[in-house]
């Protein structure tokens, strides 16, 4: 930031009174220039067994895969951006369930949101993808993922998943009842808090480092 | 938005190439201005049955209850965020438990998230405070309250408390293991995600004009 953007003016970077960090600051209009973090919002849409992932037809990143997410716009909520990038990357439509990570990025002044989501119906690659595809967890490209984010909220969702699988596991050899509620988790996963909670974790200059030769 | 942040000339809003809504955009140099939400993290203190409200000192509702919370800043995480904000209101030092609401406000461009917190120690009015209290159920102001988002946060937070009660006063009546399971859930509240729920929502319009005349 360079210049004033209410009257023009340049501007200068430095601690307003009162304040206890430095901003952008216009001396000719008063006004003080503050910048926050920005929510990426996305979605991890699941299909029985499967899960989507998009190939990045855009820097950075390009060629690389990432679930469907980018950044929450002005006038949204969170959800509807999740939803709109899930449409936008990969043509999807998906019945959303809750956040399912929470991922700070301090050191970019980024927060991804990833909602757990079953896919309704087909896909295909948006205008900043190269292909859409279903993946099984053994087909998982994970040293072709585009970012830490990605990797860590799957990470999550197969370790949530074989957790429910090995509840479902004991209580076969239970009661009727257990298995009639073993069984509700083979639907679809997008509500179950329960199964797959929340999981909040800070992503640092060194996790980036692995993706992008330097954070 | 005037002039153009980086070269300081003036900037039209209108829908860049291949995108879909209108920008801040620069003929000059053709930087896009994207804007984007801002995240509002804070805190509800709970010091055993009571909670802490902090009263405005500052505009906007100066003189209503609200829960420490501002604006996330950049380079911090949305924890470290929330802490702040809660030691700047209200010189209070918590142990922070997991994200407790999440509430969308898309006709002003923020997201809150406010954390369940154990509060730790004493506690004083910060410079944006004119008091700091501690508050039973029955003592909370519902009608001086500052913000939509804080009457919901406390809404939700007295109905989870209270299924607790109702689930221990069964466990009660009931076996010894199920009576110890039951008093845990008299301890610090903050990381029990169980009890105390995501809970997601959006806050319109209306809901704002109720506290600001117009919203």
């Amino acid at each position: 930031m360079n210049f004033c953007s209410q009257c023009g003016e340049k501007v200068r970077f430095a601690v307003p009174e009162g304040d206890d960090r430095s901003r952008y600051l216009c001396d000719a209009c008063g006004t003080i220039h503050y910048q926050n973090p920005r929510i990426v919002a996305g979605t991890l849409p699941i299909s029985g067994s499967k899960v989507l992932l998009c190939k990045r037809a855009i820097a950075p990143r390009k060629g690389y895969w990432t679930l469907p997410a980018g950044y929450m716009e002005n006038a949204e909520t969170t959800q509807q951006a999740a939803m709109r990038e899930t449409w936008e990357e990969a043509f999807a439509e998906v019945d959303l369930g809750e956040l399912y990570t929470l991922i700070d990025l301090p050191h970019i002044n980024q927060v991804y949101m990833i909602f757990l989501a079953d896919l309704l119906g087909g896909f295909s690659a948006g205008p900043e993808s190269l292909e859409v595809a279903l993946f099984e967890e053994h087909e998982i490209p994970w040293d072709a993922l585009a970012f830490p984010t990605i990797e860590r909220t799957l990470q999550h969702y197969y370790a949530d998943r074989k957790s429910v699988a090995d509840r479902k596991s004991v209580a076969d050899r239970k009661s009727v009842a257990d298995r009639k509620n073993a069984a509700d988790h083979t639907a679809g996963v997008a509500r179950q808090r329960a199964d797959y909670p929340l999981h909040s974790s800070t992503i640092m200059p060194e996790d980036r480092e692995r993706y992008f030769g330097s954070a």
